[in-house]
């Protein structure tokens, strides 16, 4: 069974991982016969969320390596540690968490820098031409790791698309159960939860991104 | 759109909910036309687990409310407020926190109560003979909330099984991918996690137990 890179963010929509996101494409791959591991940078989160209030916690905080292992339960591994030779392909689900603990995107929009461990695991799988799949808002930091004429989706933000054009990214429009599908990089995304109102419009993308993942690498 | 009532526990298999089955719990409503609201006790946890070493976090604590509206990306109402006439059914996905936080059956086994926020809309629920379904751990509680003679599954553990048979309870061996009804009570449990190696294990239960769920609203 080929070996899939899961990268997580934390564990929550606000601050985390998109915890539907991430499940849902552990799903996935399995009902497409791939095998996972999932990672998470050993890093304090941006901030923590109460998820309830949509408050920040004032003084408390969470590792985001920690609290993505309860999406894991509680097999996951330090991102620093991911090796591009031991996987076939790569995916990041959703959640501002990829905008806030995986890259800053979400507080310096087109001036934003990848995590050093990603962008070292992530430049290795797209020079090996390995396949990679980007949920929601973690296509956001693609014009980062595969320069200026990148294509990709986050859906229909507007604002959003103008920072990732800002950055070199050519932003497709892109209904919520379709993907886009970058061939000269060998790389694919679907908006999920930036467009979804449900669980099950999210899974149509995300069953669509993993399906194609797994075509890619047959 | 008939709307059921998912009682969440916090957020994370060891301390909360079990993460993977709340989503599958919540996707197989979706794909069943079923309507759902999530609720949460506004109690603090048991305890918090750190997910990535299995120890507990000493001097920390979560409220399974605030935590558990992380798997319910916010959209979640104190437990307290539950109304049986709102509903057309109830589920309660496992995870630690349905024998930590719901009630205290993995501290006390068979001396265990159950919280008594639950413990009155379930009993509502029973007495107004709607169906409920219970998940992985959760039917531990079933004896309590539903007397003597009661049927119920957690899978084949031994101990668990023993426990729940002291206070009264029915227990059935039942594979993963299946479910156990009892007519008499109108409820239905299934083993997930108890006995899952997989998401896509987990799902062949809980997708099953939704369905009846479903049926037995038609």
């Amino acid at each position: 069974m080929k070996k899939i890179a899961v990268i997580l963010s934390g564990c929550g929509v606000y601050d985390g991982a998109e915890i539907h996101e991430s499940v849902l494409t552990l799903l996935a791959l399995e009902q497409n016969d791939l095998d996972y591991q999932c990672f998470a940078p050993d890093i304090d989160q941006m901030h923590v969320i109460n998820h309830l209030t949509g408050d920040v916690s004032e003084g408390e905080s969470r590792n985001v390596l920690v609290e993505a292992a309860r999406i894991a339960r509680g097999n996951i591994k330090d991102l620093a540690k991911a090796k591009e030779s031991d996987f076939a392909a790569a995916v990041l689900p959703g959640g501002f968490g990829a905008a806030k603990n995986l890259c800053d995107f979400a507080v310096k929009g087109s001036d934003c820098t990848v995590n050093p461990d990603l962008e070292r695991f992530i430049k290795a799988m797209a020079a090996a031409k390995k396949p990679v799949g980007f949920i929601c808002i973690s296509p956001a930091m693609i014009p980062r790791l595969y320069g200026a004429g990148s294509k990709l989706t986050i859906g229909n933000d507007k604002d959003t698309a103008e920072a990732i054009e800002a950055m070199g990214g050519v932003h497709m429009a892109c209904p919520v159960e379709d993907i886009v599908y970058d061939e000269g990089n060998n790389l694919i995304s679907t908006p999920a939860y930036m467009l979804a109102g449900s669980v099950s419009e999210a899974a149509s993308g995300i069953n669509k991104l993993i399906a194609k993942l797994a075509s890619l690498l047959k």
